[in-house]
């Protein structure tokens, strides 16, 4: 049986199958090693994460932990991090008990599956600008529903949280704003992520599993490769 | 538990999560409904698929076909089609053998599951043309490996094959050459598909997917969706 990875997070996990997505990226690099196994759950908070863990990764009767995935990404903060008197409050999640169910969220998946590489993902920077002009939020008081500013405090905190726990992180807050035109160039619609955006969790998630020691060069394929059939006696590599 | 697809194939299916791919494309639509499971081998035949069958389906040593998918999409036969006496001629397998296989592959996943619904897929038509410019291949007599009439023959056995099983056929051969420019706007390489023409093939899959009953209409979505989350008082729905 393949290996798995579970990437469990909001709708910036939820939408990352669609169009030069992170999550499809996966699962197109590690096509022949790993399955991808997609757990994005739109708006979500760690509190309402929280809730549902249980049916997320559900453990079997028997007892164990199910089929162990080699490695869960956990992307939340986004929504947490929606200012609280603005039009997404009901999102909203005050920065402790964000910290607080993040470790939850760790101990509850390290305590089922001990070996498995756990990897914190930071919410992204936010355009707040962009988001003002996002035709699907009410921001009728001409302030953004999210700020870059809590977005940055949030990010901090799953950093710290990666730290207590001793578990890699992917600062995407910090990454993203290295480059000069961040906005347009990561950003969708100041919140969701473009093509380059995707790109770039992407090769940061790889980069954090290869430190790991999961990678092309360690998994095994998932039966010979075209390129170790031998054209003279194909059936040879099936016996 | 959520209820998934395996796509099952040669190349084609093994890159179907590349970007704008039918397989990526599958996921996205399907994010909250169901998991999809790669299962693409580059380079194989029918003939090495069966081969390799019980491994890349393994029943499980409790005597039952183990968790039963959904739906399977079987896409062989553009490797089976490799002209005999050209450079690809390992990956041929005669047309009386690749119809015997392709009914062996659909009635051994129909007797591990019974309710599975089986999708077969033709292999695409060739460009011959594109196929003399690809640097991959050595198609140093000025001929082709594969023939855009050799797919047509391996097709037709194809729709034969789910019409004698009495299962869904994408007759992908017929359907792609609808298009008057079809060899650029479908193919890459003479072979392998473009976006367009992966987005022919996802259309194609969620529509006979839909035939069979397995559409967003009907399959429960996994965890309450954002929408059905009342702002007011969001833990209602986790209760």
């Amino acid at each position: 049986m393949r290996p798995m990875i579970y990437l469990f997070g909001d709708s910036i996990t939820e939408e990352s199958f669609s169009n030069g997505g992170w999550g499809a990226s996966l699962a197109n690099h590690f096509s022949r090693t790993l399955d991808v196994v997609l757990r994005g759950y739109s708006g979500y908070n760690t509190r309402w994460a929280l809730k549902v863990l249980d049916k997320v990764f559900p453990a079997p009767e028997g007892g164990d932990g199910g089929v162990e995935p080699i490695a869960v990404t956990v992307f939340f903060g986004a929504n947490d991090a929606s200012i609280p008197d603005r039009c997404s409050s009901f999102q909203h999640v005050p920065l402790h008990e964000y910290k607080q169910n993040l470790h939850s969220i760790v101990s509850c998946l390290k305590k089922q599956w001990p070996t498995t590489h756990i990897l914190l993902i930071t919410p992204p920077p936010i355009d707040e600008d962009a988001r003002l002009r996002d035709p699907y939020v009410e921001n009728s008081m001409g302030l953004a529903e999210r700020t870059n500013e809590a977005a940055g405090a949030y990010s901090k905190a799953c950093v710290a949280v990666a730290g207590e726990c001793g578990i890699p992180v992917v600062d995407l807050w910090t990454k993203m704003q290295h480059l000069p035109e961040w906005r347009k160039a990561h950003l969708r619609d100041g919140l969701h992520l473009t093509e380059t955006g995707n790109r770039l969790v992407f090769e940061e998630v790889i980069m954090t599993l290869k430190d790991g020691g999961v990678c092309l060069e360690t998994l095994p394929a998932d039966l010979p490769l075209l390129g170790d059939i031998d054209p003279k006696d194909p059936l040879k590599a099936f016996q």
